[in-house]
């Protein structure tokens, strides 16, 4: 018997291995194309700000929540309205935010040479220690479409709070080619 | 009749006309001075730090608070003592930090060709939404001195706390000319 | 008679002047020695992705705890489990830590010609305000490896959690020569 847990696990095992064979030639194009990611419309700026700034080879993005008309897709805070699952799935939503607005920018992500940063902030309400796990579920989708040489440093916080009540929000610089 | 927040808005419209006429052209400074801004004397830093660092054509600004005598101008978090008037007028008194320090390292504000980042993060307490409303103050008020081509990425953070007890710390790159 | 408090602040100006004779010519890693600081192991990373990443001359690192085998070697948060002075000798340990990676990156701490960057986050809960006494611990301890002339940008924060249940988290920036 398998829990849901464990075929989570196994089709992200699965996922990589699907994704493996392509090894290092593999653009992160045919990645998105391989792991069948349906990428959402780029998000819109909700106000006086841009959604990226290219300075030098850095692209720098603005917090990524996962968005469906102007409203999180996902509301409440780790530790309170919502679980361990939920947040996962708000993170590599917002990764595929993420992908959208690098796609709308660039033109193409085969542009992108290297993840250099990923922050991760979950909404966190109590004693809370499983940011993560959560944090993992947004690494783990940027290593399958970008590969495992193109990790990014990163740090995780537990927020108090985030726009809109979202779970999770991003904060991604991509390194660029010319 | 009108409500004192639609006073404030069409304050902030009247700003934004006000600033306009002088079109791409208007250097920073001379918009500092249209908009009648009076900027506080730069901050000192209160440790081991300093308030500003140049790394090629990038100035990275220490957290700014609005202080006054080293006290947080104002205090409280978002959700408890403060609401979003209050917070809103934090974030704008932080931006006047933001350009006296900014000015005071390059000379003049003439020297910013980009707001690269703004990341505001909001003291919040409980299930709050409204963190944008605030950070707008600040990226409102940006836009009208450097105007709208040069708007930054944002971030938006609910955070549990802020040092002295205020309820909005700004983290700000400037893109620089040599 | 002398508390323990004095007495590390005692210790402190004690380390200050020890490291003061060597001046501006004194290496990070002479004064490393000369403090008797004992790096730790350099940490490894928990998931997918890496400790450090150098772009052109800055080198990021990622989000700094102070672990040993995996857990936090102090947990809780300001204001609640862990006081003032134990957040201290956790950002004096997550220090450490940052040191040994950066040294495990570049070979040497001679590499580093500047502290850019340095977000301290602090787990608080409720009202809390002695975030930037927590911070000073961190500060102070790179000015005393530094040196004066290399102090970084920063910012504070108080965050809602963090992973691990660690009380203080880093965020670290250097310029290293090429």
């Amino acid at each position: 018997m398998t829990s849901p847990q464990t075929t989570a696990m196994m089709a992200g095992a699965l996922i990589s291995m699907a994704a493996a064979p392509s090894g290092a030639q593999a653009s992160p194009e045919r990645r998105v194309r391989e792991l069948h990611l349906t990428l959402p419309a780029p998000v819109e700026p909700f106000g006086t700000y841009v959604e990226a700034v290219q300075a030098g080879n850095l692209l720098f993005l603005s917090g990524m929540l996962r968005t469906k008309d102007r409203a999180a897709r996902f509301t409440g805070r780790l530790g309170a309205e919502v679980g361990v699952a939920t947040a996962r799935a708000a993170a590599r939503l917002a990764v595929l935010n993420v992908l959208a607005v690098a796609r709308q920018q660039l033109g193409s992500l085969d542009k992108i040479t290297r993840v250099v940063k990923l922050i991760v902030s979950v909404a966190t309400l109590g004693d809370v220690r499983d940011q993560p796990k959560v944090a993992d579920a947004a690494s783990e989708l940027l290593q399958d479409v970008f590969g495992k040489d193109k990790n990014p440093f990163h740090c995780v916080y537990g927020v108090a709070s985030l726009p809109l009540g979202a779970p999770v929000e991003l904060e991604v610089i991509f390194e660029v080619s010319p």
